[in-house]
């Protein structure tokens, strides 16, 4: 009954913060009595699903101070007992090396099972109770980072993540084509969470679905509503280089029949509190399977992606620009008001490229050479065993594409064939897989 | 592709054992490095999935001795290590009480992590990959049974039965009504699964399924085909008192729209890879639910259930017969002859009765007063709130029936009013409950 | 194969007429002998369904003038054989009172079937064959309307009509409620096929797809994604009784468990080539009997319809505005202006609602007072046995509500209680069923 | 209501006829006048579906006289008026040749169509009206032949025909493979439904959708769980010539991707009272479509046909033995004694064939030469395109296979290439297409 309409009120409840109340003392005092009945498991499934409801309820009905409590009791006072872990543990290293090791080392491991999880856990048996621990999660992920000195989250928020790799675990997830014959209620969804290019009206979403156009999107069984991860693909007759066109909604349909090309021109994740838990390469290699087997023909798979560190970076790096021979400063780049002009364009062309080229190439996170690429999207794309193809020039000229990289966009190649060279390559020391064209254009000499 | 046949090779190469082959020496050799190789997780999901497609292939190709050295290996080379272990166990005590307690606790967990559930989980991402894992833990059971001075095996199955746990969380479970609509491939496994009462044919089975019963199963979302658990209902008026008479398929059919009381007549768990995953309560639970909207004039719900340990307890304590007046042995009672002569059959009644209801109420698993009910069934429905309601004499003349409980069935009846009180004493301090009939029955004055 | 991709050309060809050709002489007699075969039905099915496939894409590829010299080619050289007719005839008559009687009615009849039917027939076997047809009546409908001096037409009218009739019988229709998780790809087509109060956005549309609205379309198992008729319902405390009111999109959702009323706000019908063939009041019973199932609360159903016809009939009866004592010309009253000055909004008050009290309870389309109401809307709900319940000014303020009623909008009740006798009055005598207060409206001394 | 519970007594009201009543002379005023109703119309969709279901249980309570009267009342009392088809038609062929001529027909046509159609489909709006109907022909037809000379229900029957006709067009039907998978209830139906090699068990009927079959039914949207009509087919690589073969469950599953031949081994029309509607030819067209897709390999389409009427044919013609050289009567070569003595067998074998080979391809329904085949299953495929390809010896050796074709059975053969040609020459003059073999074996000379 609790559970039932515990679903109406999740969807009202989260919306409107305003209405959500502190955590007063004696509610902190019946909210601990509550997770310990949890904890305790006592009653049976019937109880434990009625305690998870109510509980899920008192949590929904908190505010963000009032959720934090909540989860700090839970991260504090349910933890495993440091006593019993020692003495386990003195036991398991008496052990190694005799027949008794293996089963000392499941004590151990038993010794360190908390009963966070177990409260946690209880939550799935509520309706939606996934999607609930998922947004407990973001919740989580929320007020760790509003506050980096509190370390008392970090525990539970690993135990979660854990848990929810389990769930969330690649086996588990559908793929599934989602066209403009999908539910309204989807698309809205889609719109809502697309992340790379926005869509700007159901005719900017109805031309991403058109017969030129596929849209792939990863599902979990629980969570059927909610898309985790999509993607969005074109389908061509050569390496798209401009972003503006691929959108256009008044450009004509290509013939699918004649398409040689696909093109990822857009990644989103959706789900905030999964943050840690990965699929998106799974969904490449199961997007690229099912395009092969209805298109045959196809024989070239690329994205065209952004570059959205390019300008952190050269703020970081201010010299890269004059190495290039550019007489603009970062400010006036990220304008875009050049663009306009077709000489300036011309004159800035190969310097921006140059600067791209060097970004992408060479770029790294930390000070190691053989450290991961600066960019993110770099990140994903190379671990994945892509190539850096090609950069296209002025080929993102909405304000966001030149504040983030001067209009530049870049071709990431998947060519089954390099694939695992590159990614063992990528994995081992680093190393950028990139085209001769985009080398070239990274070298000194060049500007 | 690997991945792709491997499908219709798990379901042939299982069946036929005698062409499975030994693990050679050299196969032991390459079967190591691929499962360091798997370990390590190098070359992203695609390598992954091949290499997991692999495995398992090469596991369902061996023979038993080849199958237990296959898990011995996972089981001993991917431990933990145990000086990780130590120095991350001595920061966590340091820490307790300061506020790195809890990422010390984290890195504790981390330490423990070992790479046999990556190895394990990474066979998820193959087509049956979920049953290929749960096939391969009834192996692991087996193995263990075989030889039980054997520990080595223990910690990868704790490592794996906490994992199928969070995978079969019975939030992720779905409850399905099986009908005579229901696809003959699933209703053929039940024939094969049924595990109490033998469904002898598809005329029984329809039978089962008539407007008079209903059969509820649990499934997982990847596993569609396989029903986890099943259970058989009738719905009658009266608290039925004799199983051959439920299944009489010549039977006239009861109006189900007078029905009053439903009876659960059989239970079946169908997956010897899940012991130890319990998600019975949680079925019954639910299955009241449905029941309840759909037949809002449903007044009692309860069992009707076999005693399979009253033989064996017998044997344990054969003082009980005389002690209930009864003139036969052991022996005698387990063969049913007795029971075509009416006037023995009236004359051993009570006294059958009477030791049927010590054993409910009294016979324990161990020597305490407060542990577990002997008979496994017992435990089960006590454990979710019911009581002993009736004990039902001649209630299956089955040859099984008389030899493991003379022929004697029992009622355990769930009262909504009552199971919350019920399971509560019984996890608290092992009280059975049981009604004032079966009370008196137990009573050593009655004989 | 021909057919395979003619669902295609189907689309494509319909809309850009530019493109269609002339039928030219070559063309024609190709066309013939085309027909003639398909009449003769030689070579069996398979021939039928490419000889089909061949001529629908004919038909598709010629221009309006071509498609009319197609349709008549049917209509005048398939017919029935007036010599044989005239000989089944005789017989008929000579055998009328005889036991031959039956035998040779069926005989006539036989010798009044037309090959027409078996050629249009035919195209049913293609895929979409059934919308074809939908479509070509529509064709035909449009050709017999432009040009009514032309008879020919007529009779493959009639034996289309009789046949779409057979095939649409309300026994083969769904019922389908449709929600905002329904394919936006069907959502689109309520977009372009509402009637009567325009979906202006898709903002609009989820409005009316929110809790407290419910929307239902029957469709054809031949004819999946396209609704044939659909009915819009507001879930209410009241008697709606202003449309703008209904469609507010910023309006507050009503608790749709606290609704004893349900206002059928808009009816559409969506293919003209069905015209003739009526599931609309089919459509209300189902729908309400759905509702109540949903909503055991409701305790009213009623409209809230317009009154296209009122201007109209006010433009052939003048007199009726003075008599009502109002002193706006029937310009005036249409364009809606005196309504925003609240004065005379208020001084024309009584006067309208007697001229839409006198119009809705005696209006008739002819001469005769016992003839069918003069309004469309009033023929349909009268028809099906609701009754004249409201009159409600002011109640449609668009432009439109303006021009065909001076914004008045009328509520039918459907009173189950009342449905049948209401019905039967309407259908032997054209008695109109209305309440007291309208039927006081209309009276004379009221103004 | 009335409507809802009686899907319920239709089934259990049709099976057993015991209980069925007479019709009173009361019952009989009462139905008159009931139908009355029902024809005039009166009272709108909701009384009429009232007024449906009443009439559809009292014809389902009535035995079969009281149904013979029912029907007889339609047919005799609901007829077209004489008077007034002698009317319309005199003013028809007045019009004939002048511009009149097309209302004229239309006018005749109104004229002739009777109440009787009107009453039949309002049945069509209860639930599984279309079954009742089909059902209610299925009597019609049983009465009509258990009294030919009752001419009464011929014209009940032709209108009923021509509506079922329209409403069973095979562009309504919809194609489904039958496996393993799909409900136990609707394979079930096939044990009953098959008429042409009985299915013996269930274990025969899974042999039947093992991986090296295929079996396929149409189905009538409204209908759903009711086959229509279905046929097995075996993959194989040669053309299958001994149906105990084909159904042997325990010979090895052949591998069907090494299939190049469809082997079509049963067909079975299910739905008695669809007679003379037929779509058995589209359904073979629509399965061998089916089959290449899924197996594009296949080269060859056969069946394994029976020869129903060879026995009756040689009863008439008892000649034909001697002709052929057969020592042994028809008595004895219907009993298949023989065929348990190996010399024997071979003996007959040549006289045999060639009395079937003669039979295929001369044996004529009538006297005309140019007539249809006596042989009811090969009018049916020479009908569809299919040539006679070879005779089977020892083919059936089930007694109804000896008893109707002396074990013989044929390959019917469907070459792509010849099935236009095939049809045409049979629908011009008879003409049965055959192999050389075949041919030859049927030369006088043989034997």
């Amino acid at each position: 009954m609790v559970a039932e309409t515990l679903v109406k009120k999740l969807r009202s409840l989260i919306a409107p913060s305003a209405e959500r109340q502190a955590l007063t003392p004696r509610g902190l005092e019946r909210l601990r009595e509550q997770l310990h009945e949890c904890a305790a498991g006592l009653g049976g499934e019937v109880s434990a699903r009625t305690r998870a409801a109510k509980l899920a309820e008192t949590y929904l009905g908190l505010n963000d101070e009032g959720r934090q409590q909540f989860l700090k009791l839970i991260s504090l006072e349910f933890g495993p007992d440091p006593a019993k872990v020692a003495a386990a543990h003195e036991h398991y290293q008496a052990a190694v090396a005799t027949p008794d090791q293996w089963k000392a080392e499941a004590a151990l491991r038993a010794a360190m099972r908390s009963s966070r999880i177990r409260i946690l856990t209880q939550f799935n048996a509520i309706p939606q109770g996934v999607k609930f621990l998922v947004d407990l999660r973001a919740d989580l992920l929320r007020y760790r980072e509003q506050d980096q000195s509190d370390k008392e989250l970090a525990v539970l928020d690993r135990e979660l993540e854990s848990r929810l790799g389990a769930w969330f675990d690649v086996g588990f997830l559908e793929l599934q084509r989602i066209t403009w014959n999908s539910p309204a209620a989807l698309l809205e969804k889609l719109i809502e969470y697309e992340a790379v290019h926005e869509i700007r009206s159901w005719a900017d979403l109805k031309n991403r679905l058109d017969s030129d156009r596929r849209l792939y999107a990863f599902f979990h069984p629980r969570m059927p509503a909610e898309p985790l991860i999509f993607v969005e693909v074109a389908l061509t007759d050569h390496l798209a280089g401009n972003v503006q066109a691929l959108l256009d909604e008044h450009a004509p349909v290509f013939d699918h029949r004649k398409a040689d090309t696909a093109i990822f021109y857009s990644i989103s994740n959706t789900q905030v509190g999964l943050r840690g838990v990965s699929f998106g390469s799974f969904l490449l290699k199961r997007v690229i399977d099912d395009l092969k087997r209805d298109f045959p023909r196809l024989a070239q798979f690329a994205t065209l992606s952004p570059m959205p560190g390019l300008a952190a970076w050269v703020r970081k790096n201010p010299d890269v620009l004059a190495e290039a021979g550019l007489g603009l400063n970062l400010e006036e780049l990220s304008n875009g008001t050049w663009a306009a002009d077709d000489k300036q364009a011309r004159a800035l062309r190969d310097g921006l490229l140059r600067v791209g080229a060097r970004y992408l190439t060479q770029a790294k996170q930390g000070s190691q050479e053989a450290g991961p690429p600066f960019d993110p999207v770099s990140r994903f794309h190379l671990g994945n065993g892509a190539r850096v193809e090609r950069l296209n020039y002025l080929a993102d000229s909405s304000p966001k594409g030149f504040r983030q990289s001067f209009g530049l966009m870049v071709n990431y190649l998947y060519d089954p064939d390099d694939i695992e060279r590159n990614l063992e390559a990528f994995a081992s020391d680093g190393t950028i897989a990139a085209s001769a064209a985009v080398r070239r254009q990274a070298r000194p000499g060049k500007a």
